[in-house]
């Protein structure tokens, strides 16, 4: 399931015939996941100039065997300073006006390319345009994230068992990244969040040495990656005996995970998507609780563009893969959140993760 | 072991007195680590505005609860767009020039900052000075690496008897940071490197299935994190056997390392400190394969001031914490590493590392 080579070279002449509606004659790229995505090299600190079929990789001395073997087509150069290195590239090739990644691009790294001039070429900031590039999924990277989505809830059923009062939410995050890697992830799209009791009120929670208890509301938001492709779930459960008021809640952002998921496909603006699941839990009284955007897309990072919350005015088309992920939190005492990665369709949508939904008391 | 409180003032006020020095008369930080440094405060996404005794901590709504929790003394402000919200605090606040973190900030951030007008203020640009600041640990600091340092070296220790002829990388890797979780970590340094064979020529490998063979160099470059403190080791054997060849390359690389470390105390200059590891290679006639730098600090980034190598003028101070981790990779045959994390003292340092750096079959 390793890509060929030749999906980079498509991507990357893809890109290219945009340049023009870009206003640029070449672009820099210093994020590590564009740079996968346009050449297949997996390192570190890179970074990509692409301009019409040429693509040279800068790389340092740790990294020049494995670009060589991965980035086919590229031009790899060993260099110590990156920065000297861009220069000379364009100094070597008659450009004007450069698009550069300045959502990824420290403004030292900036400064250090401006100070020392740069001749004819401009460099032209590019933040929405390049988050937009990886945003439409080929059928590989959807076979991969379905992987990586399969690999994750497999753990979770695989140590649901040994979710009991007593047992540390550092125990369990623990053996759910253990799992996951042992089913194939070559990692975790990002450190566990078990949340139990109060600390599920929190919603980006570190998993503490807090044993759970009965009557205990328990968060578990949870990727594996596979092949570079990340998945993102959370499932809520309560632990053997749920408040009525848990259940009312738990029914409410159920509710809104729900029509929120029925409204996604192709043409339906993100925004959209997001005031369905907030008016559902404003109606419900609990919209104060709802501290979060809706969702995120998902992809060689497990938060990229789009955004589903107020504001975000981008269409949803087919091939996007998304999370829909409302969530109550009540300071103090506990909360839910129910998150379902999904991919886009002309017709509606297609749920990758796969924990059941229902509430759970385990 | 988690800090009190008063830590964090104590950092911002030391930091504050620096405010004449480096031209400004506040600061702005959107830095994870310095952030943790300075307030407690352990999310993502934030930012922080200090001026003088006052600290306002920007987050979104997933983390206001926590930061009202960790950031002890400081004010916590919940907003929706930071940059709307630093425009906002910065109004309010007579102030010219304020510094920023600019080797973490985006060019996409500075922008929109600036391009809805400051008023008086000045954002410049502070680079070098900011990730200067964490580079001197206390005792606390120093206990927790040193704690790091032993999970790991237990962790390999524990798993040592698995690493044999037939097992894969991944297997390696996974069960090793399996163990360092056991055994306290919060998480780990970096994914661990295991490198087999001729992978073990690659300097930032990512473990494989390939399966280990009598006669591999095997690479393990490993790090546990113990209360937001990383360590970072790197541990070299050969499995069953090892060539004359290997041999020598092994007891040249330890040479190198050796000399290094006995070089390390406060006074030299880190590009000395390179000096001598790379020297000593070099005379070894293998300086061409010894493609990085020898060392780097450590801390609550696992790369951090100072940088061993070559230009690297900064001076070792005590209470530096710095690896010490010269290779040597010969493309397509096999790669060696050598690393210990080192206590800079004023007569010599003391290793915090633990695994034995003799030449070791397995």
């Amino acid at each position: 399931m390793q890509p060929d080579g030749s999906i980079f070279e498509k991507r990357r002449s893809l890109l290219s015939a945009r340049f023009f509606e870009f206003g640029v004659e070449a672009l820099l790229f210093f994020g590590n996941k564009n740079i996968r995505y346009l050449t297949g090299f997996t390192g570190d600190e890179a970074v990509l100039y692409l301009k019409e079929q040429l693509a040279v990789l800068l790389v340092d001395g740790r990294f020049t065997t494995q670009a060589k073997g991965e980035a086919i087509g590229a031009e790899i150069l060993d260099c110590r300073d990156k920065v000297e290195a861009i220069r000379s590239v364009l100094a070597g090739d008659d450009v004007g006006a450069v698009g550069i990644e300045s959502a990824v691009m420290t403004v030292d790294t900036y400064n250090k390319l401006n100070d020392g001039g740069l001749g004819n070429v401009a460099l032209k900031p590019l933040a929405e345009k390049i988050s937009e590039i990886r945003v439409i999924k080929d059928d590989g990277e959807i076979a991969r994230m379905r992987r990586a989505a399969a690999i994750a809830r497999e753990a979770l059923l695989g140590i649901r068992d040994r979710i009991k009062p007593g047992v540390s939410e550092r125990e369990i995050a623990l053996e759910l990244e253990y799992r996951m890697r042992q089913g194939g992830a070559e990692g975790v799209s990002f450190p566990a969040i078990v949340a139990s009791g109060v600390n599920s009120a929190l919603p980006h929670a570190t998993p503490q040495e807090r044993r759970i208890e009965r009557g205990d509301a328990l968060v578990v938001d949870f990727g594996a990656i596979y092949e570079g492709y990340h998945s993102d779930e959370t499932w809520t459960c309560f632990v053997g005996e749920a408040s009525d008021r848990q259940r009312d809640v738990y029914g409410l952002v159920k509710e809104a995970h729900d029509r929120a998921l029925d409204a996604v496909k192709a043409g339906i603006p993100c925004c959209e998507i997001d005031r369905i699941a907030r008016g559902c839990i404003e109606d419900g009284g609990m919209g104060a609780y709802f501290s979060h955007g809706t969702g995120h897309g998902v992809g060689l990072d497990v938060h990229e563009a789009p955004r589903l919350a107020a504001g975000s005015e981008r269409v949803l088309e087919a091939g996007m893969v998304i999370t829909i992920e409302p969530g109550v939190y009540i300071p103090g005492l506990w909360g839910v959140r129910i998150e379902d990665m999904v991919l886009v369709k002309n017709d509606g949508c297609e749920v990758l993760t796969g924990m059941p939904k229902t509430l759970t008391l385990i």
